[in-house]
């Protein structure tokens, strides 16, 4: 797994970008083999519940931009970063005494990498704001829903009622698409998964919180 | 939201096409809006899937048909409408005393209205009358099923038992294919849409069903 | 529907390849209408059901390989057969004492024949050997996952704790990758059909079995 502080450093633009890719590729699918350890999959389950945590998100954005076939299938890398990924979840799994907190941090990790690539792509389209954010949005939790649609669990994108999580992707999305021009390729990237994680990160200890609608029968 | 009655004097045929979308677009959200409202979503959740049931349907008609990236983000109208569906159906959320009848009507107009336009497109492509009415029902039904999926409910789709819903959506889209030649394509649209409502609304009677398998165990 | 035992025997090798399609295609629209007839759908719900569960596979590996509209809409013939297969076990579904055998043997079929074809696309695109085993086992497994998240069933796939499914399917296309260049077209989907079914079978005997981690609280 590369070095994620050595970025700041990286001469190539290019292997900058690449290096984000694959730290959200390791991230999503640790999460998603977690899961798979949490509900007893078999190795082989495992192994797929991460991959497809792991790759779900790219796969949504490159078919909804017509980028066929989707980069996780031109590109070895990813698929077994993901293999890498989902073997250590599984060795180490035991271990990890809070399958929760570990399940989360790469979560959102992921999250934030795969929303800020999502969304400098969909802003290369040409797309406008909210396109840029339904896009970014879209491939961040792309991968983390379809890994709760298999593992039957409910999703957690839309029932957080805690957090902030597919607000934080938007934002960051939205972020993306307001520094492009301002920023290159890579400052854009980390711009927007910074924000990403900064919302993450504040929303999860209770300071900000978005209305529910009170229903007649609960308001009584 | 524009008046739906007035559609009949349009001038521009593509004004009209393009109206008939908007109204789906905007029921589909308030559809999913009030089943966000009504499942406790906060803000922002109620927001994501609204809009996803919204575009849902769209998003796999152009998926499918290779029109990429999908129509909605491209153009930025069908976000802001669906959003402002997604809106309005929170803010009115608790003065809508049957949220079950109200997220039924504007389903069955999200249903009509994407049914027709997905079995046009498919027409277009001079796919044949399973193609057509198969690519219509996935563009009628596919919001619903999108945001039935995130909610963690039964898909409505194939378990109202006592009603017809996918059934109607396929006889719409079959209406719109052997009408191809003789009905302009507002004509066209319109004829699919009226073909779902009028069997939704014959089948809410109770007037029609279509069989059930009688199982060994329970024919006893 | 054609008779499986006579494809040695063809003088044509795409008849050859297209039986094994439609042959697929039966057998998956015949579990996934079975499933639909058990959880007492009506006859659309069951015909709906069947269609997906036959198409969903291809409908993943053309919308991942670009070839859109994907092959089930442009030739009729797919939704033909499916609705056929729906029927049929529609109307002998009482008859079927014991479910579970039966759409688990058409189940089986259809996962060996579609993950074959799958990777045969795929190692026409130029994939190397994890993107032929994903892309193969995707469009083997698709239309199953597609079936029990319609029918809101835990997806069969990574559940199966105590047999090989996936598994099965990822060996079956990976040993089109590495046999491709060394046999035939028809040849090469025989053999990876093959390998599937052969895993299936043995591991339903019991005698191969995958890891699981245990956890913590359960290994005390």
């Amino acid at each position: 797994m590369p070095d994620p502080f050595s970025l700041g450093s990286v001469a190539n633009i290019q292997t900058g970008l690449r290096a984000l890719d694959i730290i959200g590729t390791v991230a999503f699918a640790m999460s998603g083999a977690l899961l798979g350890v949490r509900k007893r999959f078999d190795l082989f389950g495992v192994l797929v519940l991460g991959c497809v945590t792991a790759v779900g998100g790219g796969a949504i954005r490159d078919t909804l931009t017509g980028n066929t076939p989707p980069l996780f299938l031109r590109d070895e890398t990813y698929l077994w970063l993901a293999i890498a990924g989902s073997l250590t979840a599984f060795a180490f799994g035991t271990r990890l005494a809070r399958f929760e907190r570990a399940i989360s941090l790469f979560d959102t990790l992921g999250l934030a990498l795969f929303t800020a690539t999502g969304a400098l792509g969909a802003t290369k389209l040409g797309l406008g704001p909210l396109g840029v954010s339904f896009a970014g949005m879209l491939s961040g939790v792309g991968g983390g829903i379809i890994r709760d649609l298999l593992a039957h669990e409910v999703p957690e994108v839309l029932y957080r009622r805690d957090q902030l999580y597919a607000t934080a992707a938007a934002a960051g999305a939205l972020a993306v698409y307001f520094l492009q021009g301002h920023l290159p390729q890579l400052g854009l990237q980390l711009s927007g998964a910074g924000v990403v994680i900064v919302i993450r990160f504040v929303s999860r200890r209770g300071w900000v919180k978005l209305p529910v609608r009170r229903l007649p029968d609960s308001s009584a």
